[in-house]
């Protein structure tokens, strides 16, 4: 009866190795976002398939594990779809079963509710080199909030984590779904126009800007359009990208000015919070929303720039109106860090006012970070790095002749070690003594101490 | 498109409070774990299902989460069962998948190997008070360990970690399966009906000597017999139940004396160990293998009783001969620590030296202890326990009108106490400020600052 000895398909073994690196990186990245008072919770697993199947989550959607009915109610009878078979699934991400939490449990939480997660979630994607269909991701969420504090917050946090981990020299990518959606719109490209636009528009860093442009035009949208459309990518030398974007969108809708003349309150609740407009209703035209949305990225940011010496990282902080974001649901700032370790994003987020009121009648105000977990465990594990360990590794080998009276010694001595709080290994003397030594050296026993029989 | 915020049936989600105690207790049980020289590991939630349905599972076998097929091979044609359907599961625990991993990277790892796994396991059970339909299991195991050290070793560990947790006055109870076999076997039971047998013995705490007696003589065991058996926990004054049982079987078996002159070797490899004898060739008669069993025992018991003053905790340590324990699998000394404050077990374990060998042509011995993580968990929340913290907690909190300069100072501010490790929460201040106040209280935040616009 012999049994499949390797994991199923796409998923792996952590050996100790990794493991001692996942460890070390929980840990902290524990003990860096409470300080930031961000509170650790947990959610199932196991979602509702339906939960798990409304259109929220793109692309993940066709990639779920579904998992069968039990008992009387799973049978074949009258069935014309296997899909009918399914009443649970497993998490394609941490965002859903959050918002579901949320709403469930929201009597018996603070508000705002500063959320951390880290788990496991599973997608049946293509197995290649590094991505594996079993993943750990780690969230943290601000639910509740709708000021830019969420914001500010998120990413400040995650900043000193990365710098904690020893990254530094990375970039945070600062966007505005809503200037995202005003720019294509300003232009004159026609409102369905927009997901097609938005595809082309996040291969900037890939194909630059006339790549974008010829491929826009390829698509059928107007040159004259296109052309107006890329001079927000090109601000003149004394303007930044932001300054460049604010002034040609209050500009075509009609206002000028709107800058902050820096009295005004910092902490403005989203002007298009839960529920208030939908993207059906979205227009270039609503140039105090513009402008709202042009100061929450000026006070995002010049927040993050006045923390920045208790940031532990080098890192660049820039608005790039380029950044996309997939996921449907962000309706505010979006936001990315790269490093040029990797080969994409470290991680991402952003602000998604609608979705915990798909679970209740309740519109919260929600802003979330995830970071690329797998991602940073293999830069670690490539650079390789060990975790750094203050205490000794003793190995006791017990000979096999020892008598009751001398193991008993040996392991009185392994106590009273251990109660020291040092790493002692008790094992059987293996008759290829000079093997094992050179396995416990490697394994980071300093110290080996023999037991043999002396009478 | 209301979804739905109730987690599936039977499972929970984790709130702030509770995940704390997880915390604390996840961290304590790595740290107490490590200083035996355990390695953390992981394995996929996700099993093959043949592996989960080999028959080693016993009744967790029926209780299988399983997950369909994807793609091209998810058909209902030809199906005539759902089973057809899936090709995968999710574990029923972590010893299945142990065996897998052990076999699958044998060459990777140091022998013997220490394993130490947290993680969460699914079955679908009936929902009653206090059990989930996931939860998260705790085991350590010695892999490639013959001698008693194994069992040494886990059960000073487990002892000492419920010593570190809080826990004190409980009994750990030893057994061994080849006496509970030759036990019944001597006795003139026939073999077939050893499970019926065991079963019925199983109860010996809840229905007593009498109970076990008279059931016995209703599943049509010879009265003669069973009350030749009952002897066996019948103990004289001046003897202990191991004397009592050792001095019973020899006897019958034919051979007397067979005790330890204590100048022998205490680490005699299991003398059954892996395949060299299988469940259908025990018998009662082999004088030599019931002397090993008895001297297996009393070492395990001399050399944890030597190391008694290096474990933190108050407990008795017995030899209990009506200790069954459910799982099939197990080739040796098995065992199970009880404590007043639980309905049942809060952990058990034993030797499994034949389970390795159905991944792959290598035999290797095994042995391991899980503990109840679970109930670990409600009794330290039941007790009201609160997570030591030394850190202060403290509130920053913005009133909507600061400009951006001054909320530039508070994160200043809030950063440089986090660099210095406290906990700082930064929120917006609530309009309803009495009731966020008192929150924050009840959520530990012992310093709560306002800060307001200035000008």
């Amino acid at each position: 009866m012999a049994l499949t000895k390797t994991p199923v398909k796409g998923m792996k073994d952590i050996l100790p190795e990794e493991m001692a690196v996942r460890d070390y990186a929980i840990a902290l990245i524990k003990e860096t976002y409470k300080t930031f008072g961000f509170t650790p919770i947990e959610t199932p697993c196991v979602e509702h398939i339906g939960n798990l199947t409304s259109k929220q989550g793109g692309e993940n959607e066709s990639l779920i594990y579904k998992i069968m009915k039990r008992g009387e109610k799973l049978s074949l009878e009258g069935v014309s779809s296997p899909d009918e078979l399914a009443d649970n699934g497993l998490r394609y991400d941490l965002t859903v079963s959050l918002c579901r939490f949320y709403a469930n449990n929201l009597d018996k939480l603070p508000n705002p509710f500063k959320a951390l997660q880290i788990g496991n979630v599973w997608r049946a994607d293509k197995p290649q080199k590094g991505r594996y269909r079993q993943f750990t991701q780690c969230d943290i969420d601000v639910l509740g909030e709708s000021s830019m504090l969420a914001e500010i917050e998120l990413i400040t946090a995650t900043s000193t984590l990365l710098g904690k981990l020893g990254f530094s020299g990375f970039t945070v990518r600062l966007n505005h779904r809503r200037l995202l959606k005003a720019m294509a719109l300003s232009c004159g490209f026609p409102q369905e126009s927009s997901e097609k636009v938005f595809i082309i528009l996040d291969k900037m860093d890939k194909i630059g800007p006339e790549g974008v442009s010829t491929e826009l035009i390829a698509a059928g949208l107007p040159p004259g359009a296109v052309e107006d459309y890329m001079g927000f990518f090109r601000p003149r030398a004394d303007e930044s990208l932001l300054e460049r974007c604010a002034e040609k969108l209050l500009h075509l809708s009609g206002q000028a000015g709107g800058g902050n003349d820096g009295g005004g309150s910092a902490l403005a609740e989203e002007a298009a919070g839960a529920g208030e407009t939908t993207d059906a209703g979205d227009t270039a035209g609503d140039a105090g929303e513009i402008a709202a949305a042009v100061e929450d990225i000026r006070t995002v940011m010049a927040c993050i720039e006045s923390v920045r010496e208790s940031i532990p990282a080098d890192f660049r902080l820039v608005f790039d109106p380029t950044l996309v974001r997939g996921m449907g649901y962000y309706t505010g700032p979006i936001f990315e860090i790269s490093l040029k370790e990797f080969g994409s994003s470290v991680g991402g987020g952003g602000r998604y006012d609608r979705l915990v009121g798909s679970f209740t009648s309740l519109q919260a105000p929600a802003c979330g970070f995830s970071i690329g977990f797998e991602r940073i465990i293999s830069v670690l594990m490539d650079k390789g790095f060990t975790v750094p360990s203050p205490e000794k590794k003793i190995a006791f080998l017990a000979e096999k002749g020892l008598d009751k009276e001398e193991l008993c010694a040996m392991l009185l001595e392994a106590g009273r070690l251990r109660g020291e709080g040092q790493k002692v290994l008790v094992a059987a003397k293996s008759k290829n003594g000079k093997h094992q030594r050179e396995q416990l050296e490697k394994d980071g026993y300093t110290e080996v101490r023999s037991f043999n029989h002396s009478r």
